[in-house]
Order: structure tokens, then C-alpha cells, then sequence
């Protein structure tokens, strides 16, 4: 099933790739590789989650948080691809959480965007991946996803 | 010398490479690229350093900490590869340190995974490398540390 | 123009490429990729921005922390390469800001690195970012700049 029929059974859609909130641009190939810039909960524009999980927003929001820079990961290879077709694989998954001292369930956030990529792409979601809290992130967001993706 | 000839001389065991703490792969190649998660100081899956750096935990502790993530790198790799013959070398180490606020003796920590790949690793340890404090990691370890290797 | 020529223009010099600060190298090629190690704001071994951007120090203090660290990417992208006419792009530029609590305004700190290398390497600066706060770095310095460039 396509990528994009799959989203709308969950009720999403694929958003406008947002543009870089600084001098650089959204994604870069180098052979295989692109690099995607780091994407946050962006819609339309404007954030949909703000803050600090584990006092400012609870763990299922920052699942949320986490999907929502996974759908603009999708959007952004969608952008740099043309389409779905020519990706092979999710290689690298690095997830910044912004949360509160003591809270260290940073794993289940990220799920929030693993989960996306495996009911999304299938054996194309496999990745690595890493996760560590942070004190802060742009415009206060709550979650930043980075994603390194191998192409045909 | 062989890497855990190296290791059993040191008093050191290659252990069972950990699962995944959350839905992903522990290693994705990509080329002659293998991506390896981030790895926590987990031993037989329970972590052997747990909270900060420079408050809960000294800075040798910290080393020691950094050393048994490096361990699991090492474990990774000979699943990955099926031993180390085909490794030609840790291209990126990042460390992620759990500080205290004010800690900034991150260098000599990671040092610990640097100085283990040093001595089993020999020529083909030579990394570069990233090290930075976060307010948190998963499971609240005290030290998270990703690589990158290159496969012949 | 030269990228050396660009930098004298706007009063800079290509500082020596610092010293790693612990057990690793400044740089590692893996295939057409070079992966640089973490650059600080050093310049003649000396940090020229330490503490926290938003307490110790202004946003326009920390963006001239991360030009200092991106002369520092160029110092060691002239020495892995020899030059830069092999260079073909930066393709990956991570910043790790030491920040206050409460502060956001990140992307605007690294933009100091991106935009140095928008006047130096013109098409070839263009890269994939990803930027977050840190509750620390090495030396307690203000920012921490990583590269990945590609070669032809």
C-alpha cells in the first residue's frame, strides 16, 4: 500500500514540508545518503507542541510531538525524492526530546515517530536510532527529529 | 591480536549485544556504512551507571560508564558483521553525557569508549568524535554513545 | 574567489586547525564523506566563548562563538583535503548550543556557522542543520559545531 494511503486510514496527511527556520536547507544528498535537516512539530507553520515533556506536556503528547516531526520527514523525503518509490530505508533515527530534569522515558517518545515510519514504510522503516533529553530546542519545540535515509 | 584476545587480557567480556529499547533496529547498513544505535551501559539488560556525571557519579565512574558503552558497540559490530575481520574502522563516536550543571569535563568521560577501542581496535580505531552534556538519556543512564563504522 | 581570499575581505584568517581534546582524530574519511570531530570556538588553543548563551553570554556573542567554530570546521576541512578544491559540499552541520533555561533562539546562534560558510563556499555551503541546546559542553564552551563534507 502507498505511504500516502496508508497516513489517510490513520486519519493524516501528509503536510507541507516545512521550509528551514535558518540559512541552510532542507535536505542535502550525498551518493546514497540524504540528509535530512532536523524537522520540528510544524504544521502549516505553526507548532503544535510547545515545551518541555514530563511537566509542560504529558508522555502521549510528546508521542504525538514525535509523529507529527515524523510526518515532516516524510514530507520532506517526499520533496527530495519526488515520491516514496525510489527510498530503500530509514538508516538513522536521532531524536531530540525537550524535557523536564528527571524524566528519562525518552524512548517511548521517540516510538511516536518509529511507530509512523514502520505502519508507513514497512520493511523500508527499519533504522537506527538515538535519543537523549535536551535543555531546550528551537522555538521552544518539544521534539526534534533528524533522519538520514538510503536511496535506490 | 584478536579484539576479545584484547579484551580477556584487559579482564573484559564481549556481552550479548542489547535489544532495542524501543521500536527500532540496533544496526542498519547503508554502503559500506553500519549505523549502530545508541548504546547504554547495559550488562545481561541492566544498566550498570545510572543518573550524573559530576554529581551521582565521579568522573571515573563517568569513564567506566563511557567503556561499557563502547563494549556494546563492539558487540554490535561482530553481530553486524559476523566478528571484526571485515571492519575497517569507527568513522564517528558521539557521546552523550548525563552531567550535572557546571560538569564539563566530558572529553576525559568518553575518553573511557575511545581508550577501549584503542586497545583492541588498534589502527582501525581512529574515530572522530562529538561529546556533549544532556539533561537527561533513557532509562536515566549515565552515558549514551553512537558510531558509525565503515565495512570493507 | 578563494575561500582564503573571501576570509581576509572580511578581516578573518584561517586559524591551525585545533587539536583533538581527547583520544581521537580531528577528522576521518570514510568513502566520499569526511566526518570532522566536534570544533569548539578555540583559536591559538584558547577558547574565545565559554558559558551559556542567554546567561553568560548574548545571541550575538554566540553567534560569533559558532563563526569561530565553522573557521575551525574550514581550518580542518583545508588539512583533511589539502585544500578546497576537492570539497564539494557540506552536507550535515550539527550545532550544540550551551544554552540558558528558556532559551530558543538557536537557530539564529548557528547561524553564524551556516552563514560563514554561505560567504566562503557559496554553492558548496549548502547543508542539512540540526541544532539543540545542551546543558554542557567541553571546556564549559558556548557552542560545539560538527561536520560531515563531501568530497569530490
Amino acid at each position: 500500500m502507498e505511504v500516502e494511503t496508508c497516513l489517510r486510514k490513520m486519519g493524516l496527511v501528509l503536510p507541507e514540508p516545512p521550509e528551514p527556520v535558518g540559512h541552510y536547507q532542507a535536505f542535502v544528498r550525498a551518493g546514497n545518503l540524504v540528509f535530512i535537516s532536523g524537522q520540528l512539530p510544524l504544521i502549516n507553520g505553526a507548532l503544535t507542541h510547545r515545551g518541555q515533556v514530563g511537566s509542560d506536556l504529558t508522555l502521549d503528547e510528546g508521542y504525538d510531538a514525535a509523529r507529527t516531526c515524523a510526518l515532516n520527514v516524510l514530507a520532506q523525503i517526499k520533496k527530495a525524492l519526488g515520491g516514496f518509490q525510489r527510498l530503500r530505508a530509514i538508516v538513522r533515527l536521532d531524536g531530540y526530546i525537550n524535557a523536564a530534569t528527571g524524566f528519562s522515558d525518552l524512548s517511548r517518545v521517540l516510538d511516536g515517530a518509529s511507530d509512523l515510519f514502520a505502519q508507513t514504510l514497512r520493511e523500508r522503516a527499519g533504522h537506527s536510532r538515538t535519543v537523549a533529553a535536551h535543555s531546550g530546542l528551537p522555538l521552544n519545540a518539544a521534539v526534534e527529529v533528524v533522519a538520514i535515509v538510503e536511496v535506490e
